[in-house]
């Protein structure tokens, strides 16, 4: 049996997950079957169950990047940048956000498989936040945890009704955010 | 054949959106079948399609309901007033409120017909925002659609989050959204 290489495996991984990310944009989660995630990919099925246990395991790993790639955006360059990136650049990105936040509401199993393919990078989102407490680029009268909450409803909400086509302006909208978070003038 | 009163008509209707809500709430809107809502109700089926033609028409008769309301508490109250309203007090409306956004994304019927109802009550929420633009108690800097927008995506991010039980300090977010909203200080 030749020796497959880290690179290969992970390129293979990666290959999925583009494949299920567009299947997900197109059906939705109940609609993406591993049928048509074999399809799409050109993979077989056992090549894609060798790399995630069930299709659950695929959201999972999809709703964990999307999170990973905010997190990222937000720390490297605040929530207004975050949002333009995260919101306006990539439709199947827009989908991943809300099929994983249906998700949520009614499946246990899937919160704690979320988190815990989420608690390597959460920390990092939290630390940022505390930072910008403290430099005074961000509102300090209230819990990190609670300004990182605020943005997650409205980057949640934007993505609801771009999806919709439902009249939106972002760039309204961050703004708001950004009022909403920034901190308080002496009273 | 007797004749019957507005009245009974009125309140045969409420008694069959009481009972839609309960069972909306405990099944979710494709678990909330007409056998569910007969058996809550003790109506007969032939009862409640007198007065609605199928079902989906009692999930736009409560979606309206419920926008109705949030459009009073809003004028009366003002948004943090009107948000304690909706979110704290009643749980069964919390799920008609997220049902309701639920089936807005993938239903365009249901879009038309909750607008169609929707439509005698909205234009008081954006006089009413642009009243309070007017009067210097909301920032004038932005449209009246895009402070009701914000403040909706903030809504029903936050009823989200209360029905999955996950930790949100409801207070805490509506300041951020009043703070988000409120004229900007001079410069």
């Amino acid at each position: 049996v030749p020796k497959v290489s880290q690179e290969h495996l992970d390129s293979r991984r990666a290959q999925i997950l583009d494949g299920a990310r567009r299947v997900l944009a197109k059906h939705g989660y109940d609609g993406a079957t591993i049928a048509k995630i074999v399809e799409e990919t050109g993979l077989s099925r056992g090549a894609i169950f060798h790399y995630f246990h069930d299709k659950k395991e695929i959201l999972v790993a999809l709703g964990a990047e999307v999170s990973e790639r905010y997190v990222e955006a937000v720390t490297t360059g605040g929530f207004a940048e975050a949002i333009r990136e995260l919101i306006r650049e990539d439709p199947e990105l827009l989908a991943v956000l809300i099929e994983t936040e249906a998700r949520l509401s009614h499946d246990e199993d899937f919160v704690q498989r979320l988190a815990a393919s989420s608690a390597a990078f959460l920390p990092t989102f939290g630390a940022w936040i505390e930072e910008q407490q403290a430099a005074g680029a961000l509102r300090d009268d209230v819990d990190w945890r609670d300004i990182g909450r605020f943005a997650n409803i409205v980057v949640n909400g934007l993505a609801l009704r771009i999806v919709r086509s439902e009249e939106t302006d972002v760039e309204v909208i961050t703004r708001l955010l950004e009022d909403a978070i920034r901190p308080k003038p002496p009273a």
